[in-house]
């Protein structure tokens, strides 16, 4: 199995770059995944949605630890996947942890350390996307949503913690089929099991 | 103000020494209040009790990572009672996530770097329980409270984890009282601001 991560702020295109890809994959008959994060259909992603909504009221490092939860209550349907699926497209995973982390100035070290048990997508992509066209997009934003200046710090925190499996791509000037092609390409070219 | 965490596995006690300890500090005008983790009251701790009632289900690391939010969600409240209170009695604090997970077999040189954030009591005392004496003692019990290998893993790993602000005591000799009164010793001679 083949695990492709969409990555990058909210309103950067990441639901419709899964889907596009997973219409591709399916096209040429991959058994292929989409799971979003976080996951607000199960028990921790639903508070983490209440959060979100300012339903409920938690510490910020209390909101992250949930976030984190939910990635590791993942493992046990993961290992499903590892048996069934060709592709699995993740949108969001550690790194978004590590960037808004980052972005409210917590120690990220420790996140990382603590994200060693998690998977390690094989590819992920960073749809960045400059604070202005941010700005125009985020009507009707959630508490997070809303806040543009830790927002460009999450965007800055995204490239910092880029590796060789992570690529940026410039979500603000090409059209969502531009970006699949991209996308399909390099998984076509460079991405194999 | 001063912290007193009172630990050790399920059934040794902790809630009734709590009780005794708050009014007997009441007792001389003190203003204590006492705290009981997990604190099922609140949205996260809700969540807890139900994984603990096997009403939802979690993998280990993620319910282990709801206790530590927990944990870190209680800051808030913290800051307050700093201001307000002579004494703060904790029922359970993070000796119990290092003693849980260990006995889980869960890396905890991690968890104990993710602690650091935390406050440290002041003083902890262990109540300390044999494990036929447990068993006894567990009748209707909850899923971690079942499972009694599991349990005296756990027991033996507060032993490994405690430090000089770490008292051991067995709670299946003395009566509640006589315990409440070696607690209540203890505070008095040792333990200052």
């Amino acid at each position: 199995m083949i695990t492709v991560c969409i990555e990058g702020i909210d309103f950067s295109g990441k639901s419709t770059q899964c889907a596009l890809l997973e219409e591709h994959l399916r096209g040429t008959g991959k058994k292929v995944k989409v799971v979003h994060f976080p996951r607000y259909e199960t028990p921790v992603g639903a508070l983490i949605k209440q959060w979100l909504a300012g339903e409920v009221d938690l510490t910020d490092n209390a909101a992250h630890l949930l976030y984190e939860a939910d990635r590791y209550d993942f493992i046990k349907e993961l290992e499903e996947y590892e048996k069934e699926l060709d592709y699995l497209i993740l949108d969001r995973f550690t790194l978004s942890n590590l960037a808004y982390m980052t972005g409210k100035g917590i120690d990220t070290q420790l996140l990382a350390d603590l994200q060693k048990g998690l998977t390690s997508p094989d590819v992920t992509f960073v749809l960045d996307l400059p604070l202005h066209v941010y700005i125009q997009r985020s009507k009707d934003a959630d508490r997070l949503e809303r806040d543009f200046e830790y927002t460009n710090r999450v965007r800055k925190a995204y490239k910092l913690f880029s590796n060789d499996s992570t690529f940026l791509l410039d979500a603000s000037k090409a059209s969502p089929e531009q970006l699949n092609e991209s996308i399909v390409n390099f998984i076509e070219l460079y991405v194999t099991e």
